[in-house]
């Protein structure tokens, strides 16, 4: 099984679509550039909302619901937002079919719409129409609120999780009486995506903001975080824009300060996506196929029983039902792989393909010693264990294997970062692959001769990185810190 | 505040419009006929989307995800569904805008689809065009699926939650070896449908199966869960249909038996939606505003202060701090309303019209004598309390309110359920409202009739009614069982 994906030397595009396709985590579905997530991957996706939604809920968020449909003229009030999402949507015209008299049906042309409605790219128009009659004094603020939901982008070049044209995704959208507020809500949550980067998909990421030329169509500032994959392009795992009060001021929304004053409000929108499961996949995954972190991981052990009679699998299956109850009481998720149509390589296999952290031998010699054959998914070493205490093993071996998923991205990116001061190595660097820090000159029309030369784009400017003066690689003009530059997916 | 509510007896349409916004569950959106689920109001569709999804999970089934949009000749494969659902349907014709030149977007008509794509109404079609991708052999059913999603259907006339273009669901989508157990899978439904109403929403249920005349446009047999509200109308809480082999054939889904022949899947399919918080908002509150279950109240215990200086409030808070630590520990959710904004009746009021099921008020007079007004909002009874053991008299009489919501409901429902015999005792109880039981000769024509002279449609066959001759109300043919007759939503 795990014989028949393409390796990532071989050929790291393929070897990522034959990994989601023969994982079971998703596939294309009739629809053009739309994706069936299927259960094994939305497990995962599961276990990110909850993870992302406690997070936003200790701070104080709550979730709601906004139409999926957005009138056209809606698009047209923050004229920055107009540039960036009216353009490739989804429109819905009409709202009627009838029988077309041959067994089929056809749209019904006096049905429709006097206006159309776009499916939602982004909701910071609906919403923001909504939030004009939400406020209106101080009282009323702050509007910290949430939504998960599907956006449709009419992507004309798609890949499974990474570009969709339906996606899902969490999108925050909040107002405030100041713009303090605003830029502290906006780096609070950069600090808890990154931290459900690190602490939960294991992928070390860079937090930093993007140039006016990368912003958000509508922010004023776009905060993102961005992570390294195994191929050397970076990629956006999550971004969280300071909109200052350009959408107040597109949907009129103005509340009565304490002193009286009408003042517009200051707001923030913020977002990650299913992509972040493409980003899991292209981040520890091996030519065995996945290597999920415990913490998100549907099953974090499985149990495979090794045996020729059935008395030998009653045997084991005792054995096994008291380590699934123990493992169960600490809160881990153990599945026993018993079935009898699939011998145990292949099961191994399978399991391997599917990322599962630790798996769990037994056979009848295990049995009359008392162990176990433990073996981990990330480094794929095996050790015989004693059975007794085995539970409480597994659950420090499964905290072990999430920091060394970590370690293991962090040292790939380090190994992967580099300090260029020449435009020849800059090139040089760029095409190989990895975090270029240069200095760059401040300059969209720089920026865009190195994205036009080198496919390289400024990743971010980075909000911890320290001061230091320089020359730009490109241009030779004066700079005072270094940015990081990459390809990106 | 509570005052504001239209009463019920004056105006139950009224009354329930007003609820629904005061309570601030919803609001109409700036697109007609979908609706804007406001945090209070999605916090219970939290609650609810929890409770089902553990029943689900626990019967064996998982989540996936499934595309927003349709082909449109999907439609026409299942001869039936096509008449059901291809009718008030949102049609995507275009993927592109374009700046109209004055400041505004228009639709690019160059971007104009070759296949118009049908936003869901449900998802039978997509799903099984899948399944046919999914399903080979024996070993690969049953497939146990759900997704949670949102559904267009284009309704003219809409409500919040009862009737809304856009809604949020949950639609299962099964595929089994055998009929047998396609039917045992669309009961097993039907039952967690009918507990979760009972046990959680705490309003009592009727099961039974649909007339051929109301069933799902494609199903075999469509069962129900059908609930009466306060205003003697029947709102159909959940539907499980077993559809045979319909879409299977429809799409072409076949497996090999363990002997070895080509067979066509069996299918069920099963939902329910935001629906659902109409129902609970109708069949509990008052004229002073919501009464949820405890089980689904996002807030299930209130505390409001009474003082008028800082340093009672001060006194007040220690002893607070210290009973909201104690309910939490016991995993009910509490909020301190401290506001210092607001008077002590205008909260006590807004708690009442948010349907809060317990209130709890501390003054200076209680610290002094150790104790706590506990006010229940089901009852509206008040009781003085000591403050020791607080928590556990508070958890033993949540338990209390949420049987005593469901009690109420059922002694409403019995009392108004009747047996009929004779057409103008028909026609006068159906205009009073309740379930009304009577013999029905079992033919499209004589049901079509009394829903043209009366409204009322038949709710639902029981099907663990008893069997009882009789003579069929309207034609006077003979009959072997009563059905159920209500005027509903």
């Amino acid at each position: 099984m795990a014989k028949e994906l393409t390796s990532r030397e071989e050929n790291y595009s393929q070897w990522y679509n034959d990994l989601v396709i023969k994982a079971d985590l998703a596939e294309n579905s009739a629809v053009r550039g739309c994706m069936v997530i299927k259960p094994y991957g939305y497990a995962i996706w599961e276990k990110m909302q909850s993870a992302l939604d406690n997070m936003f809920k200790e701070t104080g968020h709550e979730n709601a619901y906004f139409p999926l449909f957005i009138p056209k003229s809606f698009f047209a009030k923050e004229a920055a937002h107009v540039e960036g999402f009216a353009k490739e949507c989804a429109v819905v015209t009409h709202y009627r079919l009838k029988n077309d008299g041959k067994g089929g049906v056809e749209v019904d042309e006096s049905a429709k719409l006097e206006e159309e409605l776009i499916i939602r790219p982004t909701s910071e128009t609906i919403i923001w129409d909504t939030y004009k009659k939400w406020v209106q004094s101080y009282r009323d603020l702050p509007l910290l609120i949430n939504q998960w939901a599907n956006v449709v982008r009419w992507e004309m070049r798609t890949r499974l999780f990474l570009r969709t044209a339906e996606f899902l995704w969490q999108e925050g959208h909040t107002a405030h009486a100041t713009k303090d507020e605003a830029v502290n809500e906006t780096e609070l949550i950069l600090n808890i995506y990154a931290e459900f980067a690190e602490k939960w998909m294991g992928v070390p990421v860079l937090k930093g903001v993007k140039t006016p030329g990368e912003r958000f169509a509508g922010a004023i500032e776009t905060y993102c975080i961005e992570a390294l994959m195994q191929d050397g392009k970076a990629l956006q795992a999550g971004t969280s824009h300071f909109l200052g009060q350009n959408f107040a001021k597109a949907f009129d929304v103005k509340y009565l300060t304490k002193e009286n004053k009408l003042e517009y409000v200051w707001a923030t929108s913020w977002g990650v996506s299913t992509r972040l499961i493409g980003a899991l996949i292209m981040a520890h995954s091996d030519d065995y196929g996945l290597v999920l972190p415990p913490k998100l991981a549907p099953i974090q052990v499985v149990i495979v029983p090794i045996y020729r009679k059935p008395e030998q699998l009653e045997a084991i299956t005792i054995v096994v039902e008291t380590i699934v109850k123990d493992l169960k009481a600490k809160g881990i998720s153990v599945k026993f792989d018993n079935r009898d149509t699939q011998k145990p390589g292949y099961k191994f296999a399978e399991w391997e393909l599917k990322g599962v952290p630790v798996r769990l031998a037994i056979g009848p010699r295990d049995l009359e010693n008392g162990t176990v054959e433990v073996a981990r998914r990330d480094t794929l070493e095996k050790e015989v264990l004693a059975i007794k205490d085995i539970a409480a093993k597994i659950e420090n071996l499964l905290e072990i294997i999430q920091n060394n998923i970590f370690e293991k991205a962090l040292a790939f990116r380090d190994d992967n970062t580099f300090n260029v001061d020449t435009w020849d190595e800059f090139k040089n660097r760029i095409e190989q692959g990895g975090f270029v820090w240069a200095h760059w000159d401040g300059t969209d029309e720089t920026e865009e001769k190195i994205k036009n030369e080198t496919k390289a784009t400024i990743r971010l400017i980075p909000i911890d990185g320290k001061m230091e003066d320089g020359i730009c690689v490109y241009s030779g003009k004066s700079s005072e810190q270094r940015v990081v530059f990459a390809k990106a997916y």
